[in-house]
């Protein structure tokens, strides 16, 4: 920090930050992606494909469900048969195929080398996913042809397409991409994200790919997604189901021309980092029948993963989200929730507050605020902080409210 | 097992069985119950009294949320200082008095006393028990003269009467009695539960009193209780909230004039653990806003905590939930519980049936049996079955679907 000689106040020395740019996975350099009909969906894309001419490094992190699917476990194959590097994303939507036993497997592995040699690659620098109906057969002949039309389709400015062939009940596109400097030279990050039903990430969400066109090393990238996925998308729930299916995957093809130090490294996590926080929120706030955008800051805590876990007990309680839902300030039920986390505190000492009305401290309701809160509750994006005076870890837990629109959806999710 | 002199077939010993009877709490003989309306709700009877003229054991088990209900304090410090001996139990409906601060610990512990001094007994002697919203101060004006009401109304007959006054969203009165036989001479219980929201007992669920005729010493009917509400109501969920005011309540009379010996005991105990499943099972069928009752039996586990952990997961997921309230198979979601549950299986031999008909084995779908299975999910009572081929252990978990009503009911509770 400097002073200025002018005015004599101390001088910030400017904020390296990232300016928000359109385009998705192809806002990054050297980077084509497109998005097709295949009729595996009733209507609408679903067939997405990403390409990186030249190989990029390639890190992804999978779902923890002890069930996972077959693209699942044919990325993770080849993603260690390949070091690392990735040319091609395959992605589908309409169908899962999870619980599809050894011919899900063979399926997958179809769609890899049927898309490897449209682009005359290796296939095992395919990376696949899926998202649809768990248990059901891939359509192959429909897929296949998909890949077909996917691969020709392929252009540089083909991400906000890509971006809507990943779409289930996600009833908006999720893209985020962003441009920052290092060394003087422009570096971008980009990325897409399908969200909505079965959302509750442990270690990635529902299918999202992102790309840079800074150079990085696998092993490095791996690191900072590992990092990063933990601090966002880890932080996600719509709820409480843990996909089959989950996966994050992160390319970096280095055509920025600029290659990560211990400095800038530092800062490309940032970057990574806001696009990874902005998708994760936009599935939040898409959750299927969301109503409100819920942001739940737990502080106080004695340790980040206790922060975490009442905050997650907040946002997988259905009374808590029905009454957000009814706007009703039914903020009883949220205290429960924190009771039943299974995380130590003093109920005497807790606080509990609203869009930033305290609502309960010192062991009793604060009744003074009720009539503010009352009115906060029915604004559309919603802030409920837990205080456990118990230390100094927090965490922040993003989710929606559950309406009749989520019974609906998922009373009727195969018709 | 002897063999049977005419048929030659071998006999087996005549087990000895409860009989279903009427009467709820006031079926074993020497108890008094009421139940009035004080106003504390709407509408409807929302005070209830069990009274015991003779000192009886008394063991309670509570729930295990960090955050506990005023009445769940007084009760545990008066069982305490009363060495297991209780003689009355007053329960009220329309107010949880939970995270209500010192004043909600004083209002209980005065009902205690208003109560004691009409039935010239020790406050001590008194359990106290709440249902309703949490957050809220009980009325006390209204209360009190629903004591003095219920005091006055007491009669040998009123089970029936006391079970309605516990009622919050509950649709159907829930009691279960029975009548067995102790060395010749007959011995009953007889119990009482509400549920419907907020369910998901870890220790004890939402209210439920249980009577005995039969003389048990205060430990020995703890550790009983203990037993028994393990293998029953904690083996319930409706929406996965474990309630801050969770509580049964076992009192024993000995009016039978039957004492336990260590052979009779495991009679009892059965009996006890009938009762209690029974309350369990109807607070599952009636919980907020179920049209169908679900049994999960999970088998083949390594040990009974997975066993129930899996079936736990299945019966918390609201995509299992929604899709049975839909009628459809989507059985994909029931596997995908199964896999993040946490316990571990081998994916290829793990099996899942709906009512007995199987839906996937050896890694794969079993899909000749589709058709009939989807007529099986339109069932009203449906049994989910999976298999993890792990071990011999195995658990049983109640549970309901997740419907519109749900959401109605939980959007619109203070209204």
């Amino acid at each position: 920090m400097k002073k200025d000689p002018k005015s004599g106040k101390i001088r910030k020395r400017p904020r390296q930050v990232w300016e928000k740019i359109p385009g998705g996975i192809t806002a990054p350099r050297g980077y084509l992606a497109s998005g097709v009909a295949a009729g595996i969906k009733k209507k609408g894309l679903d067939v997405a494909v990403l390409f990186s001419p030249v190989p990029a490094s390639g890190a992804a992190v999978f779902t923890v469900n002890r069930i996972q699917a077959a693209p699942v476990l044919l990325s993770r194959k080849h993603l260690r048969a390949s070091g690392g590097r990735v040319r091609a994303v395959l992605l589908n939507s309409g169908c899962a195929n999870a619980c599809t036993g050894t011919s899900g497997v063979r399926d997958a592995l179809l769609s890899a080398e049927c898309l490897a040699s449209h682009l005359e690659i290796d296939p095992a620098q395919v990376v696949v996913a899926s998202t649809g109906v768990i248990g059901a057969a891939l359509p192959m002949r429909k897929l296949l042809k998909g890949i077909s039309a996917a691969a020709s389709a392929l252009n540089s400015k083909g991400g906000s397409q890509a971006a809507r062939a990943i779409m289930t009940t996600d009833t908006k596109e999720k893209t985020c991409s962003v441009e920052g400097r290092i060394s003087g030279k422009p570096v971008r990050i980009g990325g897409m994200a399908k969200g909505s039903g079965m959302i509750h990430p442990q270690m990635a969400t529902m299918l999202s790919v992102i790309t840079t066109d800074v150079q990085v090393p696998p092993a490095q990238l791996s690191k900072i997604l590992g990092r990063v996925v933990e601090k966002t998308f880890n932080c996600l729930t719509v709820d409480g189901d843990t996909s089959t299916n989950d996966m994050v995957a992160l390319l970096a093809n280095g055509a920025s021309g600029v290659r990560l130090d211990s400095r800038s490294a530092y800062y490309f996590e940032s970057g990574l980092e806001e696009v990874c926080r902005e998708l994760a929120k936009s599935i939040a706030r898409d959750g299927e029948g969301a109503t409100k955008f819920v942001e739940i800051l737990v502080q106080g805590a004695e340790k980040y993963e206790d922060a975490r876990c009442v905050a997650k007990a907040i946002a997988h309680s259905s009374l808590v989200k029905t009454a957000l839902y009814g706007e009703e300030l039914n903020w009883g039920r949220i205290l429960c929730a924190v009771g039943y986390s299974g995380v130590a505190f003093d109920p005497q000492e807790i606080s509990l507050s609203l869009c930033g009305i305290p609502l309960f401290r010192d062991g009793a309701p604060v009744s003074a605020a009720q009539a503010r809160a009352e009115k906060a509750i029915k604004r559309h994006d919603l802030l409920i902080e837990v205080d456990l005076a118990a230390g100094r870890s927090a965490a922040t837990v993003w989710t929606c409210d559950l309406s009749h629109e989520y019974v609906n959806i998922n009373a009727s999710y195969m018709t």
